[in-house]
């Protein structure tokens, strides 16, 4: 029998290995996000990241590619679990099994892992942080300013004051809008067409206004031939439609409300879904949001076709050009009916969610990341052969409990190796002792980021060797405050 | 056709959601554990929770249970993945991969949920915290010495001091013991009957003495009925077994060890094991560990396979009874081996978990878990029917900007309805703003601390809406500042 050849030690496409620096960076992200959310009356809950298949349904925002969908697999009973995709199915579960106990409004934030069985791009990987707020059990559109006025928050909270926006529509609006060309919310026949108007109009960004136009109607070929079938609208509706997505061009948001109530005339959920939208950026401001941060946008359709109200993305991009690329890092909305799917009762919601990692690099791009050193270790005592083990460990032990961050070497090879291992970990101070020095009592202290800048000026390996100033030999008993001494003195 | 019906808002059997207290007691435990395991020179890392099942491997401890396993799935190309069981097989795979990259040693920490396909008890969970620390490229006892110390650091750091015990052994101690019995080490034949003897010695705490005997010999029917399978060693074989395994009782470290090297007089395997605890234990004290704190435990075996070296337990109990019900709330031990697995090179390393949620359990038992109340919410604007929402999403703002919890009520019902909420959420300050009231530019501060302590003496309800010394009303422009002085008077 031949012996089965050993695993491959490497990761399925799309999924990653994080290192120090951005492990503390995005822990910290989400801290700050979490103190704000506290602040503004939320309370953390954490669901499991697998759960039945059914309870978290299929509502995700890229039905389309072929590839999208969910990593399941069947339980001992042959029951279906499934990774949650989002933190909204999992909110939704949880309120529906626990309505009774919630203070209702329950205010809830959550952060983790949320994992999507796709074809991964660049930079797009199938297990990623989310953070979500959400407020369920609150109807009022005021409940939906302070959720779009905490995501705002939360941007500034990260110090992105002037490099996001807001931009703002409701799927009441929209729903007006194919109510004005035939397609009524009620008539569920037309729920396909429904869709494919939705989705030509989310497409605006993307292809512009011909291609849009050209997805309402008899549908689009790409330059690589590919062909989308188009939503089947006459040219009247289609050139509606175009009208009621192009009225942004350039305008403030009192103007394009206005445009939009009118491409929506004649439609009472139109208006309604035009005057909420008008209280809502008012009571944003109210709620501390700057004015420039919020854009009514009627090219904002959101994917999910959970929405009934108000909803919006969060864009980065503003002040700063080199964040322009990096275009929606979140965004939400209000999903009034996705908790009755558990057959209990209407439970209306409103919520948004954060995409970290996205997120993490558009800071990152800003120089506002903060990713600290990899661990800012302080002291390496380095052991050559003869080295005294006990003695190290207590010296060891004496810098830890005076608050410095230590470690001894623990590795095989000799001292440049050593050496090199202290460079590498960006240590600033090396503890050697040697046989001869143990025997005088003394031990050398090497100031490494002193020994860094004069190595350049050294001519040859025996200054090195010597150490020269970086360099000093120190009474054992002196160890640790000499070496608070040295770490006080050093230039920052 | 028929609808189908509504699905079940439940979780699957063994997976549970957590609420604000528990997520803040959790996230503060591993906050602290990582400061620790910062300054012992250790760096954070953060594996996906979705690998390759083969370069998972299956390192199980429970082998035994019948439904022991992963939870794993196919991916599009119908490779086999898995969630990850532990921390360790995932650092195996990225130290295999990353080798020539990584600081060498390499120290690295890693905290994350762990998931086991086992029928779940109550209190075990098949999604759990873990905490690793572990040393790779170090091929010296000394550090294992540093990694024991340093997960008494971690418990003491969580305030356990005194009320934990670190139980050690040593493989090599083991295999020489199997070796005097006619067990080589090197006798893969011999594989099946080594794990059983090895399992057998690991019930002794669970089962006592008269068991393991049984166990090791032709096999034991328990209470039930059941049969365990016997390890099948002669009588005089079983006996030198349970002799070690039973020198710990009421003696010290050096008895125990004296005993443990009788026990295994003629391999020169089990001497070296005994030298190198020897070692050890002195090391662990230098570098800080409670000397009675350590106790040399013949049987400690640790389920996994994959051990070669010293190995552990940490154990709550001690001082305080009520933790003696928890028993192992982590360990680890020396796995030189595993790395190796993936066909590259052979690499030391030595490191250990700790079950961060039994642990939290044993925490809160003691009173020592710090659990936060919900959210420390300090003010809850009110909003009867004729709330002016602009002024209420103002006050609101600045009461933010100032520091304070402060939320809104975005809910339905009438005041008595609102109070509740406030109540629930252990508000402080409840802000009222009626129509009246706002005509003459007041506003109404209810203390709800205050106020609760009143309530008990108040008579009838005319008084308690009067609310007594409770209730105040402040002019509108004087809002905040009495917000603050209300919340600095306040009895703590």
């Amino acid at each position: 029998m031949k012996a089965a050849p050993p695993p491959q030690a490497r990761l399925p496409h799309g999924l990653r290995d994080v290192r120090a620096g951005e492990i503390h960076a995005a822990a910290a992200m989400t801290h700050r996000l979490a103190e704000v959310c506290a602040a503004w009356g939320f309370m953390a809950l954490e669901t499991p990241i697998l759960e039945y298949a059914d309870a978290l349904g299929k509502f995700l925002p890229d039905a389309e590619r072929p590839n999208a969908g969910v990593f399941a697999l069947q339980d001992d009973d042959e029951k279906w679990l499934a990774l949650r995709y989002d933190l909204t199915a999992p909110l939704a579960r949880h309120v529906a099994a626990h309505y009774d106990e919630l203070p209702k409004p329950f205010r809830r934030f959550q952060h983790g892992f949320v994992f999507r069985n796709e074809k991964p791009d660049p930079g797009r990987y199938r297990q990623f942080l989310q953070f979500d707020a959400d407020v369920v059990g609150a109807p009022v559109p005021f409940a939906d300013a302070e959720l779009f006025a905490l995501a705002a928050a939360c941007m500034e909270a990260l110090g992105l004051e002037g490099n996001y926006r807001l931009r703002i529509s409701n799927r009441k609006l929209l729903d007006g809008l194919l109510e004005c060309i035939g397609i009524a919310p009620e008539d569920s026949a037309a729920g396909g067409q429904r869709l494919a108007v939705l989705r030509a109009m989310d497409k605006l960004e993307r292809l512009g206004i011909a291609a849009v136009e050209e997805l309402l109607g008899a549908g689009r070929r790409d330059a690589s031939g590919d062909v989308t079938a188009g939503a089947g609208l006459a040219p009247e509706a289609a050139k509606r439609v175009v009208d009621f997505v192009a009225s942004a061009e350039g305008s403030g948001n009192d103007a394009v409300l206005s445009e939009m109530e009118k491409a929506v005339s004649g439609s009472a959920r139109g208006q309604e879904g035009s005057a909420e939208l008008r209280a809502l950026i008012g009571w944003m401001e109210d709620f501390g949001v700057a004015a420039e941060s919020i854009r009514i946008d009627p090219s904002i359709v959101r994917g999910l076709e959970y929405y009934t109200g108000p909803i919006f993305e969060i864009d980065l991009g503003g002040a700063d050009p080199r964040l322009a690329r990096f275009g929606a890092v979140g965004g939400g909305g209000r999903y009034d009916d996705l908790i009755a799917r558990f057959g209990k009762r209407e439970i209306p919601a409103t919520g948004f969610s954060i995409g970290i990692s996205r997120l993490q690099a558009g800071l990152e791009a800003i120089g506002k990341l903060g990713m600290e050193t990899e661990s800012g270790l302080q002291v390496v005592v380095l052991m050559p052969n003869s080295a005294d083990k006990s003695a190290a460990a207590t010296w060891i032990r004496q810098m830890r409990a005076a608050g410095l961050r230590a470690e001894v070497y623990l590795g095989g090879g000799g001292l440049r190796a050593q050496m090199r291992y202290a460079d590498r970990r960006n240590a600033r101070i090396a503890v050697i002792c040697g046989e001869q020095e143990r025997k005088r009592g003394e031990v050398t202290l090497r100031n490494l980021v002193l020994g860094k800048k004069l190595s350049a000026d050294m001519q040859d390996h025996a200054a090195w060797k010597e150490g020269g100033k970086a360099q000093i030999s120190v009474p054992v008993d002196a160890l640790l405050p000499r070496i608070q001494e040295m770490l006080r003195n050093e230039t920052p």
